[in-house]
């Protein structure tokens, strides 16, 4: 963690305190090695960044004594990602690099080869992707959460939710074939979409393409997904 | 996989057919779904790239008919990567991330904020990271391994080794504070230092700027050591 981000929960009403348990406080003592008046890096969950000095600790607990907060979180990239459904162990590592490079319009959608069992994974629902996103905040300094949702309908979302979600923006489709190399250093709004392993089918492809989607490429070499995200992300911003 | 890398070993001494076992062959019928006569993308180890046909399935061995091999392999990147050792979890993301993306150098150093213990991690010695590059290599569809070495002790390295190491290469020094915005789209050879989790120490990073590195960074957000490889060379080349 190189923020600790502290819910309005773990505040006290006055604003002057925070207390931590579990894993935060464990890390907090053991990563960051802290003692009675070390000071900490901290952000409000969704809100500024500033200090906070360690005040107590008590079996496995840890109060801070919070100063001021005023640093803004690093600016967002302006971009909407949207990315067919991973396998859940890959979901968790692209929240993770999406989140951590400044991500925060994340949509998984079906498409023909996401297998369809990757759907029922508990992790969609058991609070482990706001965990994720957490860590990733913590880890890249940030505090604004991204607002990640999941569709679960191929043909009606991209014909009847995302003309309009890509209104304003740049649409872009990675894509190994018949695609332009990735653009680099873009300052504009961008619509992101990547594909499963295994690459979106002609029929995906093709109805991006009718959308106005430009596909784009990172080469031949092919990159597992979520360091395919990171590489495309490095790039285009 | 994307390509099945073939060890000179699987070959037959004709170089007609392959015998794959193990986790490769479970590999080819389980994700790839093979099926008698399915043609599939192989690499000769270091060498080039061609076709091979499903001739045999046999208690979970696979015997291929090889084709021509007239595909060369992709371009590497012209960069030696040096990195302050990781966790060993880490080292195996390090690693796979840097071959996937082309990296046919990579030097693992000592640095001040490296844990002792990592260099008695039995991964170091026991054909796993040759197991991972492999991976990385199917993974990219490349067949050439990349020289792997490790440097256990700073001072010798960076004040012997390294000016001849530097030579006709760009070098620089990837580091939060103080530095440059990371270049993009370079076309020479490149010389890219990466420090541990919590950075290289001052002395360390006057000991690169006094052999003229330039100090480059990714911007205030924090990347995991696997990440920020993957969006630095993305950036770089």
């Amino acid at each position: 963690m190189n923020l600790i981000l502290l819910s309005k929960e773990e505040i006290s009403p006055d604003g002057y305190f925070a207390e931590l348990g579990g894993i935060k406080a464990k890390h907090i003592l053991e990563i960051h090695r802290a003692e009675i008046n070390k000071e900490l890096t901290v952000g409000i969950l969704n809100g500024n960044i500033g200090k906070g000095r360690v005040l107590e600790i008590c079996n496995g607990h840890v109060k801070l004594e919070l100063d001021s907060f005023p640093d803004n979180p690093p600016p967002p990239i302006p971009i909407t990602l949207l990315i067919s459904l991973p396998r859940p162990k890959t979901l968790k590592k692209v929240i993770h690099i999406a989140t951590a490079m400044g991500v925060k319009k994340i949509i998984f959608m079906e498409s023909w080869k996401v297998d369809k069992s990757y759907w029922k994974s508990p992790l969609l629902n058991n609070g482990e992707i706001e965990e994720q996103c957490h860590l990733a905040l913590e880890q890249s300094k940030d505090t604004i959460m991204p607002k990640i949702s999941f569709k679960r309908r191929f043909k009606p979302f991209v014909e009847d939710e995302l003309p309009t979600l890509i209104n304003g923006t740049l649409p872009l489709v990675a894509h190994p074939y018949k695609a332009e190399p990735c653009p680099v250093g873009l300052e504009q709004k961008v619509t992101l979409a990547v594909g499963p392993e295994g690459g979106f089918t002609d029929y995906e492809i093709d109805s991006f393409k009718k959308l106005g989607f430009q596909a784009i490429t990172l080469g031949e070499r092919i990159l597992r997904v979520e360091f395919a995200v990171c590489s495309l992300l490095s790039k285009i911003f």
